[in-house]
């Protein structure tokens, strides 16, 4: 088993399989009360570069009702401390870490140093443990993955690129419109070739979000302003128009298809509100369902380690 | 049972009276180095939006002494997501928030898109965590609530509001003296009256600070300047001049008057340093009562639930 | 048993030796996946001014690897509350505080108002939490710690304090060599030598790095500008130029002579990286003993209280 969970590839195609099996299972022993206890003696510390919302806390209730102990820090104090120091100070304490920073090699370096594992809890380039509750979410809607088709209208980001990755290597497909500009990284989009090859999903590129959605299972987007791109918002909003999440284009899609969203969103911006209150929208679900697809991770990586 | 506590007045007189005798109880059995279960398998969040120190602490431990869990954010994060988004993401991790934010209208929107019960710690208009400490605080040195004239002098903010809800409806009447401009919100007078001609305590309101002490068992004050009017300092103590809890006003009280502030206080502003040291000074055994009386509300809210 | 733990001294020299022994029992323990329970129903409360990444991570893990319960804040919120009323106001929600601070009389200040126990979670002149974790990593490498002679090179801080109050008590010999303008306390300094005569080790001080290292069992520094002097670097760079611990200083110890920095390092300045990664390097596991030796400070202030 690989030591660290930094572009989710790590786990392979059969490892994702089994997280998201015991994730439902975790899912619904806990709406029966059932908590378990494979964290016991634990201790893994949560830091965080930028804020976090759903990652911080999801990850602090998963690891507690596993009987695991949290600790927080809020600043990798990088003026004052090395990346690579800070986690071998930290190695010496927890028996793990999910860290958040901005680039995402940062994590790789703190990572380098360590036997602990750590746990990618937002890149720059990838936020893998968003689109495990993605696959969660698809998986619960529709019973199987295989064969499915998801549609990714906007801004070619870290989610993007997880669900590039992650997505086509269980047999669920990816069609992508990004503005000119604002596409997927190359080297990402070659790496996750491979994995579509292997998995069977397949991988399609427009510049027409009708085009990308047609047909889809699953229609998702993200703001089209990013944290740490606050400055070119203007830009982004004028290249993004016709990129909004509508009943015009989700009228391209399947009537059964979800609509996704991994939060904070702008409604009236990426996607209108009537689309966030839709019968078929799980952007809520996808949000509860952080936590018990972390909650599996957690117990593949820690328990009985 | 309400689901919500958001003004206090959710728990009605006969709710409220149960709260306090399982305070009581609670801190005797504290003392007594027992300890109960009753959150075991809950986590609650604990979200603030402004700098807190007696609720944020006194709410962590009272939910982990209860076997519960604890989950903490420090921001809403308003300029990128909607209130109502935070308290549905929320709704997916725990089974409780406490939240403590400028607008009162941001908790009811808050707790108006989920089942999950919010309690208010701290608005811009009620505190009721804090007077249910206060309460707590009279029935422990005078055995009883009902016939108790407790007088507030000074400014007519969520303190005040709380009280002038929460202590007539158990039979203690709230005597206070605002200076002119700073006077209680009308629409909580009007619903505090309500509640007292229910419940038997009166509510009397003067600009003479001696008028509104004369012949109480506590008197009770706060800082002049709250958080958020910090730009208002210097005209606020100006109006607020006469209004000091002090020896001179004190000797109008009852000789047995207890001497009440919710804190932090700035001494010789609006309470002198003799008052806080008095022997009939209960304002640290006040911010105790904190803890009995939020771990009675928990109990309340969430076991069994 | 004093109450407090503010210098360090307070536990004497047989209390010193007892915590390093248990420290080590504590270590191994943890090792073979025992975990103690002296905690169990005592809730701690973190409170740090200053930032913190060793201190705060390892007493959070310390703490509940007890079976205790943390709480934490990140101010003391000082222009609105005294620290006499935040001690006051803590010690009715916890059973002890760690408390990082500027001011060490501030310590003092809150330690004296309360029954409760306060550690030092560092002072602007004493962090003997630290020395405990040194005092360990030496023992561990030598077996004994009577007769040792350790050498500081830098700047008279904190941490050079807490060396000489607490190492000569045991029987280390202390020699220090800091530029002139930075050298200790001349206060601490006369306490120091109490101590020393009591318990065998020397004090020597020198301006010249290759006098104090020369024959020493361990060679230690520190940052030149340490947290709240960042207005000084400049000044500070010159003045240390001489003071680096290199190769070229490091070949007048004992061949076997340990390499001690408390962290965090600036490579290239007081030390350099070859020295970081030599084989006689014990600076991670001066951090990683943090965790054990503060173990065994809570278990004897805690334990059974």
């Amino acid at each position: 088993m690989p030591k660290d969970f930094l572009t989710g590839t790590e786990l392979g195609p059969q490892g994702l399989e089994e997280v998201l099996a015991l994730a439902e299972l975790l899912r619904s022993e806990r709406k029966a009360g059932k908590l378990r206890r494979e964290l016991e003696g634990k201790t893994l510390a949560l830091v965080f570069e930028k804020p976090s919302l759903r990652t911080h806390l999801s990850f602090s209730v998963a690891i507690q009702e596993l009987g695991g102990q949290v600790v927080e820090s809020f600043s990798l104090n990088r003026k004052k401390e090395e990346p690579e120091d800070v986690s071998r100070v930290l190695a010496g304490y927890v028996h793990g870490m999910v860290v958040r920073t901005h680039e995402h090699s940062l994590l790789e370096r703190m990572a380098s140093q360590v036997s602990t594992p750590l746990l990618n809890g937002l890149s720059d380039t990838h936020h893998p443990c968003q689109i495990l509750a993605d696959l969660l979410t698809l998986k619960q809607r529709f019973g199987t993955l295989r064969g499915l088709k998801l549609a990714y209208v906007g801004d070619g980001n870290n989610i993007l690129h997880s669900l590039l990755l992650l997505l086509p290597q269980v047999g669920v497909s990816v069609s992508y419109a990004c503005p000119a500009g604002f596409e997927p990284n190359a080297f990402v989009l070659k790496e996750a070739r491979k994995w579509a090859a292997e998995g069977g999903g397949k991988i399609e590129s427009t510049n027409d979000p009708v085009a990308a959605v047609r047909g889809s299972d699953a229609i998702y987007t993200d703001v089209w302003t990013s944290m740490g791109f606050e400055a070119e918002e203007a830009a982004r909003e004028a290249a993004f128009q016709g990129y909004q999440v509508n009943a015009q284009l989700y009228s391209h899609a399947k009537p059964t298809a979800l609509i996704l969203h991994c939060l904070p969103m702008v409604r009236g911006k990426e996607i209108t509100a009537e689309m966030v209150e839709h019968p078929n929208s799980a952007i809520f679900q996808q949000a509860e369902n952080r936590l018990h697809a972390q909650k599996a991770l957690l117990s593949r990586y820690f328990a009985g380690r």
